[in-house]
């Protein structure tokens, strides 16, 4: 059905964090000689460098940049830090049309001192206060729901269903929904969910990667697909049935993997894609 | 509104491995000693003791005995398994009529080789399978909705809606659900399906503790309550709007605090009920 045991790597992108160890222009090139076709672009990979020189080396690598990671974390009981927020949101938007990346991620962000509710209305000020500059920088926002796990301090934005109420209400070509299986594949609504934003227009980004059982760490020990118990496959499919066509993003946090040759992940990456997906 | 500020603790219960160090006897006459009203039994407290002298002991300290902890763990890919699962629980029902305590929490179980929808269904086989024994033995089981962060080993049941969902399939007045605010607060249909638990008759205990910012480890890094981002007080309040007039019990893993004096712990333990309920 995906013809990936066609060894077709063409919805294929990887995340730099994903090969955190390697410079940025090692993991482009390696992607690129891989037969990778897509990059998602963390912001510390682009800490001291021109953003115009990154955007050249990937497209004379004909690497199609997926987005940008990552904005977000709009609540905050202090005024100054939400306008703040704003702020650096405004700037990953510029980042992103510098890049020619026509995504940001958001992870939206929570404050542990205030209740979730009140998070969830500062986040959607915090995106409709970016919508503007979205649209004039052609850039889209992705909202990404993350697991519950991470609600104290990460996101307010924990279900699948909660991000496309947000998603809705934004009513917005500039907005969307970056889906991460980690996230969400607990989650009994996910099917009818998915099929919701397809149907909505907002399924914007899909990120692969597994959970592991056990797991050693809540943020930094995300498994290889096909590592851990997610069904990615099924997953995969409902968003393709949904009408999704872009790319599988490869974003993995392990502080294993990042101790180990890169060279052998990415191989590694790319047999999971395949076998997996 | 809950008269806490008068400094009663007729509703406060306490889980016997929230003072995991203390044998139970030593943690038994320490509660009554405190004034705490009600204790849960974790089945390791009962291990090498008679179980009629444990009752025996708690009736002399005019404890009440609220719940046995915990069954469950149905799950398995293993027939064999899931049929020890069952007789292991047949046991806990019986543990818990000899002891007194009308309630078993059921930590209900996942399979991580196997999809949640199976988990599921497995639990609701492996329920309905006790319901006849509970019934003869007047022990009530009650489904425990545990954290999506556990949602690959120890239950597949994950949110309130999929507990009541369960709950009121099984239809019996020997099935209830736990709620604990540790692995329901960041849902935000949490109030209205309480309600609805309410009105269904199927809320049957209320565990309390806090969610930690930042949190240490998923398991055993529980807060007092007051030392998180948890609004106890609202969930407290839902709960007894529901129609609940049971105990409020706490129940903490941590490390940290089994590192340090019970004694102590055990008064924080009450200030915080009066100051967070």
């Amino acid at each position: 059905m995906t013809g990936n045991n066609q060894h077709d790597y063409s919805r294929l992108c990887i995340h730099t964090i994903t090969t955190r160890p390697w410079a940025f222009e090692k993991a482009a090139v390696s992607f690129a000689k891989a037969g990778v076709r897509g990059i998602s672009v963390w912001r510390d990979a682009l800490q001291g460098r021109e953003i115009a020189e990154v955007r050249r080396l990937l497209e004379s690598l004909q690497l199609d940049i997926v987005s940008l990671c990552r904005g977000g974390f709009f609540p905050s009981t202090d005024p100054k830090r939400r306008s703040a927020a704003i702020d650096d949101n405004l700037k990953a938007i510029d980042e992103a049309a510098s890049l020619g990346a026509p995504l940001v991620v958001l992870v939206c962000g929570s404050a542990p001192d205030q209740s979730l509710a009140e998070s969830r209305k500062q986040i959607k000020d915090g995106i409709a206060a970016c919508l503007g500059h979205a649209k004039s920088a052609k850039v889209r926002l992705a909202i990404e729901p993350l697991h519950p796990m991470y609600a104290a301090e990460r996101s307010a934005i924990n279900t699948l269903e909660q991000a496309n109420d947000m998603a809705e209400s934004l009513n917005s070509p500039w907005v969307g929904i970056a889906l991460d299986v980690y996230h969400v594949w607990w989650d009994p609504d996910l099917e009818k969910e998915i099929m919701r934003c397809g149907r909505s227009g907002n399924l914007a980004a899909f990120h692969i990667c597994d959970w592991k059982s056990p797991m050693l760490d809540m943020l930094n020990d995300r498994g290889l697909m096909g590592e851990g118990c997610i069904n990615i496959r099924q997953i995969s499919n409902w968003v393709d049935n949904a009408g999704f066509s872009g790319f599988r993003e490869v974003e993995i946090f392990s502080t294993s993997y990042w101790q180990q040759d890169q060279e052998k992940f990415l191989e590694k990456i790319k047999l999971a894609y395949l076998e997996h997906i």
